[in-house]
């Protein structure tokens, strides 16, 4: 007897909250490929960070927000959202771990401050492949048309191939539409940044306040980037590790003897 | 005439909050070695990550919790607290930054979780070399005599090398007495992780509730880890990198073009 195989499971988790049309889109895009499964931060997570929360509890609630779709909400983070989902709510790990479709560019430098790559992140270190998905406008009402286009062709390509057990993918998309979009790129992060300003203001007592800013700046010329990539048009897919070992400083250190 | 060489200017962080005494005996260690500047969160931060305040204000206020010490302490996160320091207090970038001395271990996977090294990081981003320590050792009453004065030495030879503007240290101490410390030993990330478990529990309204907890396991055998390294008496000393492409799985993807 011919034993059928079992769809996929794919758990999906977002740092902008359950209700943004982002978690949406990404739902739509993938659900004929497994069994979706979303739990997902209650309320908007972004610059969380890799943020944990240690020192109060989490409450977890099912919601019906995707049709047929199960779905939970949590007053977790990103990365608790996924925790709880392996532990409370799937009770196994998933086949694919995807987080998204969040709404702002998450490459070069950002991948360290995003609540959806660090959500993806924590699913790798567990041995969950995963992929976090980006669209470069950070409007309500961005157009995630060519996003679900190549979100279910990049997902179907990945569910089809053992690759890696912490497959990690940055996945960035420009905001144009799907016929200017030239193809997918594979890119390494790009060094870039933000150049920080704070807006200093006075509250009605006559107190400082300040409001972080800032003017994103890229130094990285390379044509293989995220950044570049974008730029021209194409959808940038970066692996991402989460060993932050430098071993070429480790080198260098080893052969200075410092410490001794 | 000969110019005389000015004091290096050290910002110092952390992120378990200024009141801590790691943070006290972190100045302590290294006052004699620069000019010294202290700006960090005015309460605990542990399991921030990357964290940065997007929105809502900050607020910072000048406090003399440190003798003659400059100090301020800000609503913000780790990370913000190093943007703050830059813009705001010193008008110009520290020679190095110094994070912690984090009350408990950041070795391993920690490193992403973090706050302590995310300040750290934040300032290698911006070409500021930089520190982060933590002891093994969760008390408030915890012993820092062994970590003052291995972090005065290393901090003496680091600051007297132009290594890598970026360069970027994870250090942590064992929990022993000063005698029984073995040395200083550079090291890689140990692949080590957490496996999580939630405690469910009912509160007094019949509604479930769930605290993380976890047991942490090392999967990494090899004898340059971190985790080896603080099992054997030794300061582990990982040099980390924030730009996280995965190389290895880049040259993969594009020999597959698997996105065609």
């Amino acid at each position: 007897m011919a034993k059928q195989k079992a769809k996929p499971v794919i758990l999906i988790t977002n740092d902008d909250g359950i209700t943004a049309p982002g978690i949406r889109n990404l739902v739509e895009a993938v659900k004929d490929l497994g069994k979706v499964v979303v739990v997902a931060p209650d309320k908007p997570q972004s610059g969380m960070g890799h943020a944990i929360t240690i020192g109060q509890p989490l409450r977890m609630h099912k919601v019906e927000l995707f049709g047929e779709t199960e779905a939970w909400q949590t007053t977790g983070t990103p990365v608790d959202c996924v925790k709880l989902a392996v532990d409370k709510v799937l009770h196994r790990k998933p086949d694919l771990c995807l987080s998204g479709i969040n709404h702002g560019a998450n490459h070069s430098i950002n991948v360290i401050y995003s609540g959806t790559m660090s959500a993806a992140m924590e699913a790798s270190i567990e041995s969950i492949p995963s992929i976090g998905f980006s669209l470069l406008d950070y409007s309500v009402e961005a157009d995630f048309t060519a996003s679900r286009f190549y979100i279910k062709k990049i997902v179907s390509a990945i569910l089809n191939k053992k690759l890696d057990k912490h497959l990690l993918l940055n996945v960035n998309i420009p905001a144009v539409s799907q016929d200017l979009i030239k193809g997918i790129k594979i890119c390494k992060q790009a060094y870039a940044k933000y150049k920080e300003e704070f807006d200093e203001r006075n509250d009605p007592h006559g107190k400082k306040y300040y409001w972080l800013t800032g003017e994103f700046i890229n130094f990285d010329k390379a044509k293989d980037t995220d950044v570049w990539a974008l730029k021209n048009n194409y959808i940038s897919v970066v692996p991402v590790q989460f060993d932050l070992t430098n071993y070429t400083l480790k080198k260098v250190l080893e052969k200075k003897n410092l410490f001794k």
